[in-house]
């Protein structure tokens, strides 16, 4: 069956009451659907995207070369089958592919929010997107599915919205961010801001977009580090050399280095600086503790079925840090979830690119009584 | 016994004959001593620095307030014993602190050579030394002992220098570095390539440690990363933030965000950004087998006594690495070496700061017949 792909922006008046106490208003929520929505409602899945993520999980638009980021997760006769479910993904608030963030036009003036814009949490996320389903008439899913800052909002869907989803299931992620994680996001906020051309915040979207912002092509670099492996990068580059006669050249490169090199100027193509410092910020303060008196007090509120899944070489969350979860649950005797890790050596980057190492355990959660 | 601390600076006027065939001419070396040379000249210790280290390596400098960078180490009484050994340590060249270095003055015009300063390799930095050493005398060496880039020459002495040292320890090093490392060195170099006060190399030295260059900052940062560890900083910082009541301020900080931003800032004003990318530069192209037709062939060349020291949780240059460089040595029948894996939770650092964990082995290692 075809996948149905079809995007839509909803639009806002109502404020959004935000965790920090602030308001969110009018916001709007870009989000994709794949599938029919079957007559009872009863066949939702929620996917939640990374950092830089999109709403575009699957699919591949018109005149486009590259699918949506999870496509080999998700689609008609994939793990998340589009046949059978309907499946529908948002772009999070503070983002910049549709939904509000800081430079969108604020109300009343329409100049982007830029620095007025407020920090948005994960919770803040989440909450937008039941404001969201609520209006579309979805009041229950069959399954949330997330992985790193979308397995983060995964777990929140599951301690703050116990009874939306029957199943959720969340990958290489943790319950709070850790200062080696922090630490990335800090190389990369702090060469950002230091950026001449991002000129305080005050920077032309378009210029950007068609100069390149180095300093955030130097954080997505810092970035790659996280997201790879040791052992994946030995295996993908080696030691190979742009030009062996160049190897006492000061600028003469390693494969790796053109790797960075490439990835990240282009990502300042397609991502927007004061975005990528409010959801890093996002990142950072996340703690699902927060609200709670401990780890397993904010546990015991969670009702659905949990799985959660790690990977072996995660250099950005590490797998233990899932496990900590796991055995939380087990200490406070929840008995309806999961813990699985996924042997990888591609890091953080394997809940992408190593589909085909869990979509079968995916098919199995979504389909099981 | 006193220190007997002693810093000295020799010119060379004959050329010095790179890997890459430039030659570099005229040129300094800075170094260090501490103790007494015995009358057989038997008792020298030669210690190499890492980085972003100096010949500085022990005492304490009239009105400084931090010791050498290995002083627990080095000293009266303790493991490397200046009561018995006579110790040097040099400023490699391309470094910034008194040996030739790219903003050293370039002959006949006395300009700094900036990107006409020719690329050293640690080959290049370990002939300059054996060149020092013979003009001192000093035509044997009881030990060689390095950490990190300290611990590539340390190698590169036991392999093209077979008959100098009796001794030769090697902590927290590679044969050959991998895209892992060069990856967070790339961060470092594009971060300082691009930032508009680096002027494209033409900057002004003394303008740069007054005001800082946060290129240089955002790279040490990246740097900090790859010298600490996951565990480390979740022992040092944990979450703790400067404001509980800013964390939904954009701006609100970890204490790992700020320790970072101290210390990659602070780096600006005491290091080179030319030497940085010049000696980055080496550590990316080093290979010991470079020259050879394998890792074994090189190892062959090997006469003296070698000890191989890893660190269990070292994030920049694996444990396994220095392993790798065992595993050949016993698969080739050397049978004149030791591999030791130190368990540490500080990273690569530990070398600098867990001296108690390996000061004794260091010691039996030195004294040994």
């Amino acid at each position: 069956m075809p996948l149905n792909l079809k995007t839509y922006t909803e639009h806002f008046t109502n404020p959004l009451y935000l965790e920090s106490g602030r308001i969110l208003e009018p916001y709007d929520i870009t989000y994709e659907t794949y599938g029919e929505l079957n007559d009872d409602r009863s066949n939702v899945i929620v996917i939640c995207h990374a950092l830089t993520g999109s709403h575009h999980c699957a699919g591949i638009y018109d005149g486009d070369k590259k699918a949506g980021w999870w496509d080999s997760l998700i689609g008609s006769a994939k793990a998340v089958d589009t046949d059978k479910y309907f499946v529908i993904c948002t772009n999070v608030i503070g983002s910049c592919f549709g939904s509000t963030g800081p430079m969108s036009p604020a109300h009343p003036h329409h100049n982007p929010y830029r620095y007025k814009f407020p920090v948005v949490t994960i919770k803040d996320m989440v909450k937008a997107q039941i404001i969201l389903f609520d209006k579309l008439g979805i009041h229950k899913a069959h399954a949330v599915i997330g992985g790193s800052m979308g397995g983060m909002q995964a777990l929140l869907f599951a301690i703050h919205y116990p009874n939306f989803a029957s199943k959720i299931i969340t990958m290489a992620t943790t319950h709070a961010t850790q200062p080696w994680a922090i630490a990335f996001n800090k190389v990369a906020q702090e060469s950002i801001l230091k950026d001449a051309d991002f000129k305080g915040g005050y920077y032309d979207s378009q210029t950007i977009k068609e100069n390149g912002l180095s300093g955030m092509a130097v954080g997505r670099m810092a970035g790659y580090i996280s997201f790879l492996s040791y052992e994946s990068m030995k295996n993908k580059f080696g030691r190979e050399y742009k030009n062996t006669d160049g190897l006492y050249e000061l600028f003469g490169k390693f494969q790796v280095e053109l790797f960075l090199e490439y990835n990240g100027y282009n990502f300042t193509k397609w991502f927007d600086p004061l975005s990528y410092l409010y959801i890093t910020k996002a990142i950072n303060i996340y703690d699902i503790s927060r609200g709670f008196d401990s780890l397993k007090e904010a546990l015991k509120k969670i009702t659905c079925e949990l799985h959660l899944i790690s990977f072996s070489n995660d250099q950005l969350f590490k797998n233990f840090e899932m496990k900590e979860i796991s055995d939380a649950l087990q200490e406070i005797g929840n008995t309806n979830h999961s813990y699985l890790d996924i042997d990888s050596n591609y890091g953080h980057d394997a809940f992408l690119v190593e589909v085909d190492k869990f979509e079968k355990n995916i098919k199995d959660m979504l389909d099981s009584k």
